[in-house]
């Protein structure tokens, strides 16, 4: 199928690649156009100039950049998909955003006969270079289905979880686990090192419990080491924090836990910790 | 080996019949007779009407009671363990208790030639039954290891984490994460149910990813179905978060989710839910 890949980001770039390589015409569109030079020079498909160029010709197109506002940037306008789209295609957008950007999104895009899919992924940059990222999807159950032999490439497991927004909802839900997980993890380990406990030790006996988590298997190597110069950027949990935060007002709902760490983060913030992996909660007790 | 087990509760009265059952000669005291009746009825061991009784002729003595005040009155005076216990015996505390209990226990033990060593357990009443509970000892090598095949009758995993006290505080950073995994999941599921997500859907969508936890896999149906009559107690969960609030104070920590989590569940047992498990940490919301 002829597709199109805006946004070849950590995240983009071999999800990109997985479109290609399992046999799909992709035209790519990068706002730094050498990265995707480098992407037509490691996957030969074909590079556009603009975001209308790329979507000219593809009966889908994906995106997948940073924020809210990069989304309209990339959407939006002369040079925006959405002027190159034709009506029948579909819009599918991976990046996470606020659940009323995906709202709005699916409006325009039926303003002019294009359909959408609010479909942000979890598992990273490891699962989006394996393809195998858990990809939650808001919108219409055919186009789901259209869509799912695409979103097959690099997702392995693709739930439709709701009408459009949705997508981004069960995401935000997602991050506020993780957020739970990672502040227990933080106060649990700092007890345990002040303590003179041996962290990995205590993480063994831990994962065969009822405090077992991904984040427990994956992060108290790290954790231990205070290593966190990889992973999930807490500037871009920051950024997630604050649409859960944004929905939750607009729902009337006080979500204590949330607030508290994603204050957390952005003090790691302004220590210059942005770029470290959301493990990095620990260090709020240095 | 002829062993004493002391307190027979939803925990102890499996883990002294698993005992019995695989070949131990078990003396059992409980302080309500009736309950240590039906567990010899059921399988055969012997009775004493106190713990210095049980302990009399036993190489090794196990407990597992309610709270610390419960461990002294069945360890010290005239009636307790320590009066029936002979030098060279072994007293393991399976209850969860303050980590300066342990300490203390380990002192009037040696004093006496006694040897101790703090191991609670994790994995509940189903881990107590199915014999796959996690044990955290704290305490000498040798002792560990002289306990070993005892302790392997309702054992799976069985870790020696430091000196006496370090069990209890492995237990402590145990239920640190478990807070912090359970205010995740209740914030979550709140905005999913609030935008009117179905939790199901979105409890499979992330256990396949960096939110997984052993809480999401066990406690989302019935978190979705408000069903919280089973499992662990939050009275119980709020004795044990005392401990870590008391731990993190004696170490000059602060540890803030721990201290939110342990007054939403006092709010929560003010409401008459204190024997719900832990899980209807959700309904802090209601």
């Amino acid at each position: 199928m002829k597709v199109a890949f805006i946004g070849l980001g950590v995240m983009g770039y071999p999800m990109a690649g997985h479109l290609q390589r399992l046999g799909h015409e992709v035209c790519v569109y990068n706002r730094t156009t050498a990265r995707a030079q480098s992407w037509v020079a490691e996957y030969d498909g074909s590079l556009a100039l603009t975001p209308a160029e790329a979507a000219a010709a593809a009966e889908m197109v994906l995106l997948c950049v940073g924020n809210d506002e990069d989304v309209r940037a990339v959407v939006y306008g002369e040079q925006g998909v959405l002027a190159g789209m034709a009506a029948g295609s579909l819009l599918v957008d991976h990046t996470t955003t606020s659940a009323l950007l995906a709202e709005e999104l699916a409006l325009r895009c039926a303003g002019q006969g294009v359909n959408f899919l609010d479909a942000p992924v979890s598992g990273g940059q490891a699962g989006a270079q394996k393809g195998t990222l858990s990809i939650m999807i808001g919108g219409e159950e055919a186009e789901v289905e259209r869509a799912r032999m695409v979103l097959g490439c690099y997702g392995l497991r693709i739930t439709r979880v709701g009408h459009h927004g949705a997508g981004q909802r069960c995401k935000m839900v997602n991050q506020i686990c993780i957020a739970g997980i990672l502040q227990g993890l933080a106060e649990g380990f700092t007890l345990a090192k002040a303590s003179g406990l041996d962290i990995q030790t205590v993480a063994g006996v831990l994962g065969g419990g009822a405090a077992q988590s991904w984040q427990l298997d994956n992060r108290a190597t790290t954790m231990a080491a205070g290593e966190f110069d990889f992973g999930f950027a807490i500037e871009w949990m920051h950024k997630d924090l604050g649409f859960c935060l944004q929905e939750a007002e607009r729902l009337g709902l006080t979500l204590p836990m949330t607030r508290d760490v994603d204050a957390h983060y952005q003090a790691l913030m302004a220590r210059g910790l942005g770029r470290c992996d959301t493990s990095v909660l620990i260090r709020q007790f240095d």
